[in-house]
């Protein structure tokens, strides 16, 4: 069945993507230090966090993506490193713990598709001011995320062939869970899934590294009733140091087809 | 654990709601008689169409939710007479094809604890011009749907009585269906569920009946790349017949938590 | 010429409309009072500050509006008792200071015609939460404006006709400016407006008085650079003390064709 | 006074911007050959179509726009080849028609100060599909406009430099026009304004010719009650025949200072 589709609506599309030229991705990534335990806490079964407690926010800024027939839509994440050691698999990357998309219909195929966990917020493009860029994030009218970076210095070609050669995770980890209907508390899906690094498509374009800032608003349960809990949770992980700051640009993706489960 | 709500943000609210004096919701509905062969076509396996083969398209305007801290959102639906036939349940109601919404987070939900076939699209509120009013449905600049109401008749609560009788079928059916990440093809959850007809805490304050008429709009890949061939499939639906139109002031809801899987 | 439409469009349309039994509106307001001091210094010439310097923020929510084919928007203005005194003219009533909308359209009208100091900004519907009623305003993701009432009574008929009877002022008075194109500081058009009070077609349907609570939320250039220094001045308004908040559902308008300019 | 701010609040910004590297628009724009009878009926008083009647619709997506702390904004424009003929100045021009722009602020203060025909649509982002970009145009969910480019070819630096040289007029026409309140049918503003040709900070960056198409779809007065006679004046334009269209990206703009009244 076609992911996201209701079954009363199957039927073959028939349509394949090349992915290669496009999507269009611009994204602006800030990192920072926190305790271990504010991450072990938000760690499901098998999973362990990993060297450095560094966290990173990023905001992906998307247009000419094929599959929606050239439309873009934007995304907002949060992740750190971490480990999966389950009975099959072990492996390291990032567990990404929660993904911010303004578009419904990505939000459903990648979450029961893929187990990426994708919620709803509003994501405007990011202001360009006299060299600082700023990008927020709110949900029905309250800003919940105020991030920015400035100081922006263009890497060269080779800078950015060191910067590809160090990401040396196996990807990015996910949780999915669907619960069982009318029996609640118990589980119809619950497993971790990988998103395999390799993206033989994608090229980056440009790069540059900088000063960043993020800055997570509490709020309460009347102002994000869905979300206050998650929203707050990275409110109070305490900012230790900042650890640096990015913008890239890149051309091209995967189709997402390696997604897998980890066992 | 919390649906829609991901793993690393667990922990409970403790809130319950009583869904007393509120939602507040106006449904428009529009009647038409079909084929029988075309919605055949939409069933999942062991749903038969029951009885004359009926399309009902409505819209609810959904105001004063509580688990929403108060905000509304609306929905668009079409469903048609149906009876499941399972190897213990055998339930006769409405089979509920697809349900538009316009926030994601109940869609999220809705879709992952209830196995209601909910997607996104924008449904402003209805406008209301000498007497006529007329629903719109659109998705990122695309109309997809016009459906109107005129003519509306009052009904005495003699008359409203009379239809609460009149509603005898078991609830609404669903078909939930979640594809097992990486072996694409087969499913991770794929069985009916039924929301029982039951609603206590629901009560008509007001419903008028009248004439309506539907046009759904026939939508390129391009228009809608996610959706084109649903709403294709109800722009190529035969509108025999209009068999009536109405509109209902409710208030009160049920928390849903007795939507129960079909075996 | 019709306002509003440029010139190369213009040509009669010959609709008119009654306003008899629409537009619905409901409107919250909350009152304070606060300096003499400080509504002086938003005077234009020729305006007194009368009697208590009480301010009323209120917000409309306005559906069924036949001009708009039967759309609706939203509106929030705030104002205090003035006297304007010129050379033919003297009348006594409200100073609309502001009037936000979320519609261009009767923004563009509103100013031209009528000489209203509407500006843009965008106005959800009130949420109800357990019988209070919370209304936000928010510029591009910057939320203004948290407005609230609550334990609201609902009036007689009798305290309806004697709230009418209090309603003594001329009606709502306003500056209209419109610069002169390249002579900067120079202007095509400076003179206060009056919107008299007489509104035969408007009917109180239900009115309802309790408590409220008004906060502005002070804004940096970079957060509301178009109107920052508009949302700071009701924030460094003084709250001396709350006096009174109401919600009102009224029906029919007026076409305003009696706005007059006011000398 | 500052233009768009109502009178009660007005003091100084002292703010300056220098639009040097920024904004950084993208525009789009589709030429086609129509009859001059047409264009003639949309001329105010002493304008005179000039030369062959091409029509000009033009879309431009901005971004970093400094007197907005770096957001950005669109619009759609509908121009023709005019001279203006007064009794001081005689002038040949691109006469502006009508300016869709998706923000009211800059509607406000473009129609007040510098007499642009600028009313609100809806202008979402471009698609951008196998090398076809698509641009629609929509007022509360009622597309009014399709205009699509393809085959673009990139333009050498010569080739720019070239067209630079060949746009000989002397700026954009305009026809401010504003009501006198309460004595309608007379006006308080009745005059041409000129956005003269010269904008030394803007530096066109890179240029594409190709194919395009436009098509306006006929709206009913239900559709759009505000525009529906201007967007069925371009619906009847005769398109004779298409010539060329273009993609270009620019960086600088103007602060139009120098924007004045023809007479």
């Amino acid at each position: 069945m076609i992911a996201g589709r209701p079954i009363a609506f199957q039927g073959e599309n028939g349509r394949t993507f090349d992915n290669r030229d496009t999507p269009k991705i611009t994204t602006i990534a800030v990192n920072f230090l926190t305790n271990s335990e504010q991450l072990e806490a938000l760690l499901p079964e098998r999973f362990e966090l990993t060297g450095t407690p560094i966290v990173t926010v990023f905001a992906s800024y998307m247009t000419e993506i094929e599959w929606l027939a050239g439309r873009g839509y934007n995304i907002l994440g949060v992740s750190f490193p971490v480990t999966f050691k389950g009975e099959r698999d072990h492996v390291r990357g990032s567990f990404l713990t929660v993904l911010w998309e303004n578009l419904a219909d990505p939000i459903i195929t990648g979450r029961e598709e893929l187990g990426y966990a994708k919620i709803y917020c509003e994501l405007p493009e990011p202001t360009v001011l006299r060299g600082e860029r700023h990008c927020i994030a709110s949900w029905l009218g309250f800003k919940f995320l105020d991030m920015t970076v400035k100081n922006l210095r263009q890497q060269s070609p080779e800078e950015i062939a060191a910067f590809e050669r160090s990401q040396t995770g196996d990807g990015v980890l996910h949780y999915k869970y669907i619960p069982k209907t009318g029996e609640w508390g118990s589980a119809d899906v619950a497993y971790a899934t990988l998103t395999p690094a390799a993206s033989p498509n994608r090229v980056i374009k440009e790069r540059w590294v900088g000063e960043g800032r993020v800055q997570f608003h509490k709020a309460r349960w009347e102002d994000m009733p869905t979300q206050f809990t998650i929203v707050n949770t990275f409110y109070d992980l305490e900012i230790k140091e900042y650890r640096g700051a990015s913008m890239m640009k890149t051309v091209g993706a995967k189709d997402l087809s390696d997604q897998r489960i980890l066992r």
